[in-house]
């Protein structure tokens, strides 16, 4: 039963996505998923920043803008007239400086590649998705953008800071978090939704072992979630299984 | 009356400021309201980046970390074993860039300056303070961290994002919020209180003459709000009258 559910949702999510940093981890798993669906998206871009790789077809480097920039030509050549659908900007890095070990470089490289990242890029192609589909109100499967964020970013929950200090991660995803709320602001009148969502404590190279979930059940539940935005979820800050989490 | 218990308010705020961005603006009328205080602070270090001007003391460019690691040699050497009770990271740029108009190079720089800032170099400073203070408790005359934020910063607010959308500046605002309240719970053991305050819509050259609050306004009202700085309120994001705003 579970299954068929997840099938069900799984046919309607999007009818092209683009996920950035899927050459491993939680990016990689949202492609596979996706990807086996009974009726999966036309198209899904699973990019990443050195695409030599197995997996990779489009080169996205999230901190080099003229890379950012040839994807948007190739993904836009790809699909003609339609738009990109979902965009989900998963690619991230994490930094366990602490207080006393951070310098302001690595802290504003973890910006970069966090915060800046493909903000604007590929607005006009979700834009044209959104004015295309024939749609109306929020969804994924109309136009959207996706923020992987995590609950570390959570200025309200402030979680285990002794422990894990992270000062660097946790204000890139504050920061990315501002961003996520600005954008449903500003692209609701254009059609696109916006939202953030925390994949949970997820075994992979940044979660490490020691996480308690696989990566297959976060993704799943990340995907249901998606399927489950509309406009009264726009801008808000979810975690894997729908729950609203604080900013 | 009320400028009864504004003195009494500054006689015991702290032994020892110092206040960035200090050339003009709010920076240099918190340095100026100290200072003709009845009782000032016996230290009142204004910083700025281009100390050549009329009232600055020490060199602080807060994207410039010899000119601070040289602030706070200087600042010691003044203080000697009685470290810096009160920090106000004061210094700030905003940035008007649209979703559309803004650059990666633009969001870093502001970032830089209003995130990284004075984070860490004066820490020891603080401690010292807080040490050998005699007092138990958090309060600004002990040590404390006050970090200039904004209403504008707040994502839970998220205000007025069509007529200022001010991305980089609201992200780079929203980062240094969750800087402060991991640094007050890391700090609260060592004794140093941190938080967050929005000094109100000011007439200064950042928030113009549009702006309805007179800098002598909100400075003394941000000034009564540290006083009133306890335990309780370590942590917290408070407007220049007291008021709680949300993260
Ligand atoms: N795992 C968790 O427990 C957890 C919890 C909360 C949130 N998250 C978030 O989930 C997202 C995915 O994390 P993950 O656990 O899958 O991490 P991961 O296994 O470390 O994978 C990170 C991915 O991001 C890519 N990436 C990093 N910088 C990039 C750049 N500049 N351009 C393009 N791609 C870049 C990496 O590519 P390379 O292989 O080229 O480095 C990799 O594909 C991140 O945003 C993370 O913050 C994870
Ligand atoms: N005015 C408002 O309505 C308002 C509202 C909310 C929050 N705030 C916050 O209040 C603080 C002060 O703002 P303000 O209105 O007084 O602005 P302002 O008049 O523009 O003054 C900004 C001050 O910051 C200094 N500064 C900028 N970058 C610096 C750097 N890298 N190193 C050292 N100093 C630097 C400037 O020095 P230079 O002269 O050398 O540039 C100047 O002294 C800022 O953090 C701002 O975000 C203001």
């Amino acid at each position: 039963r579970g299954e068929l559910r997840c099938i069900c949702i799984m046919a309607v999510l999007a009818r092209s996505v683009l996920v950035t940093g899927s050459n491993r981890g939680i990016g990689l798993e949202l492609v596979r998923q996706l990807a086996a669906s009974p009726w999966p998206p036309h198209h899904i871009f699973a990019t990443c920043r050195h695409p030599e790789g197995p997996r990779g077809k489009v080169s996205v480097d999230t901190v080099n803008v003229p890379s950012i920039q040839g994807a948007v030509r190739a993904v836009d050549s790809h699909l003609k007239d339609q738009g990109l659908n979902l965009l989900i900007n998963n690619a991230g890095v994490s930094s366990h400086a602490t207080l006393h070990s951070l310098d302001s470089q690595e802290m504003l490289s973890v910006f970069a590649t966090n915060v800046v990242g493909t903000l604007q890029e590929f607005l006009p192609l979700l834009e044209k998705a959104a004015k295309g589909a024939g749609k109306e109100g929020l969804s994924c499967s109309r136009a959207a953008v996706i923020n992987v964020s995590t609950k570390l970013g959570s200025i309200g929950l402030c979680l285990g800071v002794l422990q894990a200090p992270m000062y660097p991660y946790r204000a890139s995803k504050a920061a990315q978090n501002m961003v996520t709320r600005c954008l449903a602001v500003e692209l609701q009148e254009k059609g696109i939704l916006c939202a953030a969502i925390h994949p949970g404590w997820v075994k992979t190279d940044m979660g490490t072992e020691e996480a308690p979930l696989m990566v297959e059940h976060s993704v799943r539940g990340i995907l249901t979630v998606l399927a489950s935005l509309s406009q009264d979820t726009s801008g808000t800050f979810l975690d894997w299984e729908g729950n609203s989490l604080p900013w």
